[in-house]
């Protein structure tokens, strides 16, 4: 499907993917690069990549497709770095949880002036990952039944037509992340941005605001977390994630999680206000607006 | 363990344990009573049950435990009806997961005088349960691994003596408890509900205040719930449990659950505020202790 794959950026999400391309056979070869030299002996041994690549100029200058894998904050300064090398034809995307600032450093006429003529990035994301971090815990099945957002250069507005590389490069990597398993979704960064901030980045902090709760009430009443069940853990799990990735996360994508912060805070209120009232026909119906939601969703 | 057990309510949990006593051999005979004659024919289908009472005062009179399994709201009103039936040494106890109110209705004078004499009622909460409700989902495991709590009458206090029924009661639940695979833990009403506010309540609030900002959000930009990955689904697994169960919960144990929820919304405003500020130290800060207050659980 492609020639040669520079992954740039070898930890969970970089080595899962090139585990994922590696064990359906969707590329002649895989080379790593990270800046980490552990992350690509890590991922080499677990055969997540074929080769390291200890200068990824060079190495993307021979690649027909380059995928930046790094975590979200040095995406913009990674994609600048390796663009002016790239060949005709590459296409280049990214993993990044948080589409607008790479989308538009994409935009920016000084990036264009240095991506190599007939070269296109398009963004990615695939909606998949896991609390425990590193190419150690890479998956080949991490992206299996998962959505993969792709938002095309540049972002499509009524009035732009995408360029002919642009197009052919958007279908390509559908059918790439179609045979890694998981369903393409096209859309502008800005959508892709605001659905991440209510699905992923305010459960990330609904979860970690839960867990600390909890630890706080268990310093004041000791054993109150040995009562914990499953519902308790379910609630909480993604709360051991790493926190210097939510942390550039949040903070990247700082306004759209505002504002689905501000929408639960006001939902949560309400619930309060008609408990404080013992309004037993307004908690009922919190709980099943939720229950009837949950049961509507996919999954 | 036991010679007759009558099981009054025939739910998801009453089922539960019926399956779980009777796949052990923990009892002579389980007798199963529900105001839901469905209920009844469903626990018996499952074989939870070996026999359908149709008059719960009457089969109290002839079991050597009888266990409240009844929503909880209605737990104060079926101790009092059922009081005055049992035998001396029989042992009442419940399911329900808020333990004041049914402590406190089990401590009135009116219903000592009521209960046969050398009868007791231990109160009990097994930490488990799942969304899917009815005999039809009971299950012979639910309980294994979990913690049992059991609260002994009176609420023990450093000036009190439990009577030597009362400790005899207590050491027989917890013995039938621990060959059902659950961890028996002893304490007073005021401490678990103060315990279950923090690990059980509040997070079905929270997670059912998640998916109802969620679903605004998707309906103001359609497609927001397409992109929902693990993190969302498990974070708002429990939001599909059932809303009058859980309207009652919340009710009973307000107070308890208010503290919480104050707790909670100050742990989150803080984080509100330092994202607004951009405060990058703050807000890895917050995910750091909650990932520390994760990863020191026992689960």
């Amino acid at each position: 499907m492609f020639g040669r794959v520079l992954i740039a950026g070898c930890g969970l999400m970089g080595a899962s993917l090139g585990l994922a391309i590696k064990s359906r056979n969707l590329a002649g070869q895989v080379v790593g690069w990270d800046s980490d030299h552990r992350a690509t002996a890590a991922a080499l041994e677990r055969g997540a990549i074929d080769q390291v690549a200890t200068n990824p100029e060079a190495a993307a200058a021979e690649a027909d497709l380059v995928v930046l894998a790094a975590y979200v904050k040095s995406l913009p300064e990674l994609l600048l770095r390796l663009a002016p090398s790239v060949r005709a034809g590459t296409i280049m995307t990214d993993l990044g949880s948080v589409k607008g600032s790479i989308m538009a450093a994409a935009r920016e006429p000084a990036f264009i002036a240095r991506l190599s003529p007939g070269a296109v990035f398009v963004g990615g994301h695939p909606m998949a990952g896991k609390a425990a971090q590193g190419a150690v815990h890479a998956d080949p099945e991490l992206f299996t039944g998962t959505v993969w957002v792709l938002c095309p250069p540049p972002a499509p507005r009524p009035e732009e037509v995408l360029s002919e590389d642009g197009r052919l490069a958007v279908e390509r990597l559908k059918a790439l992340v179609g045979a890694l398993g998981a369903r393409p979704a096209v859309m502008t960064a800005e959508h892709h941005d605001r659905a991440v901030a209510a699905v992923s980045h305010l459960p990330q902090s609904v979860a970690s605001a839960l867990m600390n709760s909890a630890a706080s009430l268990d310093q004041q009443t000791p054993g109150v977390l040995d009562l914990a069940a499953s519902g308790f853990r379910d609630t909480t799990r993604i709360a051991a994630s790493t926190p210097s990735m939510w942390r550039d996360i949040c903070l990247d994508n700082r306004e759209a999680l505002l504002g689905t912060l501000e929408q639960f805070e006001s939902e949560l209120a309400a619930f309060r206000q008609a408990l404080e009232a013992a309004d037993a026909a307004i908690i009922e119906d919190f709980f099943e607006r939720a229950k009837a939601a949950k049961e509507g969703m996919r999954n």
